[in-house]
């Protein structure tokens, strides 16, 4: 919390301005009167990912229903930097861990991609879009990431955006290690990034070529142990983080 | 796995020599013959962290007991980097994440310690280090991280081993970016370090400060945003591992 008195921070898809009172969903209004036990006037802090951060008090309250008076921007839209994270799906718990540290760690694109060698054949969209806003409002982003609809790896590389850079996360020992392969690209180009993690039992050999030879590709190993899915996804966004995004200048 | 025949890759403790008979625990056997189904003559590698890693074969069995003829070394011991984990406790699943994501990012040492805000005053050390077992196992190790008392923070601070650097992951914003402040330290002197990750609610100033005086501390700054302590940790160790340790040189 920037505000000692801010009690909740809340991501809310409504527009944000002065002097305009927000009716709160059911599950937001049982999170702040039954989970937080708030009370009328305290403090709570919404976000939109385009209006930036505003301060709000709640205001009247039923036990079921709950309004929330907009007062000031605290903080203005910040752009984040621009980076996907595609991965084959894995089993619920450490999907619900990857959305979550996807988030902290600042993507604004999350996909799950289906591999030849993915076991899992279905993906709870709705549940991946909901650990993300809940890490959104936990760590002070001014965003939620996007959760884009699950797809055949072929298919998303098929319709690949033009220019975005590929992060190909190379579990097969033959890729270099990430920081030389990182430093020679421009840094300051403020590019667009996706990064790509493969699953359990790693790519197969005509996706690791297609992947090694797509354009705008960085093969990258992650060091010597053999790392899993959700490990290798967290260790490669703080390293783009780190070399190329937002954890470069700031702290 | 590195050999395709190897079903299995198992911790031990015992000394592993070439013609020896290895009796496993119940354990081990359950988890052999009833979860992986193995046969007699099925390839096991075992390592003990010190005797490298062997090759042995699934020797006569019954449903309770089963035995592992050893046959020869597959890959000699090889020294791991001398990188401890220093954690304030957190709750029971993220914990468990902590200790299977630490050690495959190849630590040495876990000790959850106790901060003035820690929250959690039990820490389960046999779970912790059954845990880094399987994924140790799972990784390709060699090896296995000690698991270190849980202590207070002051004790551990009081009772430091000489010459071991401390990478004190301050998540007040007011240090520096982790790649400068690493950039400066002499990597090549393949010295002994130790992160330490704070509690959900941060450290007291007083250890801050004690912490940011200490002699041999690095203090460095994880991002703009508000990470949880699991988070900070695994993206703290893959920094270490990419700047200073074992994923410098090879994939």
């Amino acid at each position: 919390m920037t505000d000692p008195d801010i009690k909740a921070r809340l991501f809310v898809a409504a527009a944000i301005d002065a002097g305009l009172r927000l009716t709160l969903p059911s599950a937001q209004t049982h999170y702040l009167l039954g989970v937080l036990r708030l009370k009328a006037g305290d403090a709570v802090a919404l976000f939109n990912g385009r209006d930036g951060e505003w301060l709000a008090h709640l205001g009247v309250q039923t036990r079921k229903a709950c309004a929330l008076d907009i007062e000031r921007r605290l903080k203005p839209q910040r752009p984040s930097a621009d980076l996907w994270l595609l991965f084959a799906p894995i089993k619920r718990a450490r999907l619900d861990f990857i959305a979550e540290k996807a988030t902290e760690l600042g993507v604004t694109g999350l996909q799950a991609v289906f591999t030849q060698f993915t076991v899992i054949t279905r993906v709870n969209v709705e549940r991946l879009r909901a650990n993300a806003i809940e890490a959104a409002e936990q760590c002070g982003r001014l965003d939620v990431p996007e959760i884009f609809a699950p797809a055949k790896l072929d298919d998303v590389l098929d319709t690949w955006p033009n220019g975005r850079r590929l992060l190909f996360c190379d579990e097969s020992g033959a890729s270099p290690p990430i920081v030389p392969a990182l430093a020679s690209e421009n840094v300051g180009q403020n590019r667009a990034w996706a990064v790509l993690i493969g699953p359990e039992g790693g790519f197969h050999p005509d996706e690791r070529a297609r992947l090694r030879a797509f354009p705008g590709t960085v093969s990258v190993g992650l060091g010597p142990r053999i790392l899993r899915a959700d490990t290798a996804a967290i260790a490669a966004l703080a390293l783009w983080q780190v070399l190329i995004g937002d954890w470069r200048a700031v702290t």
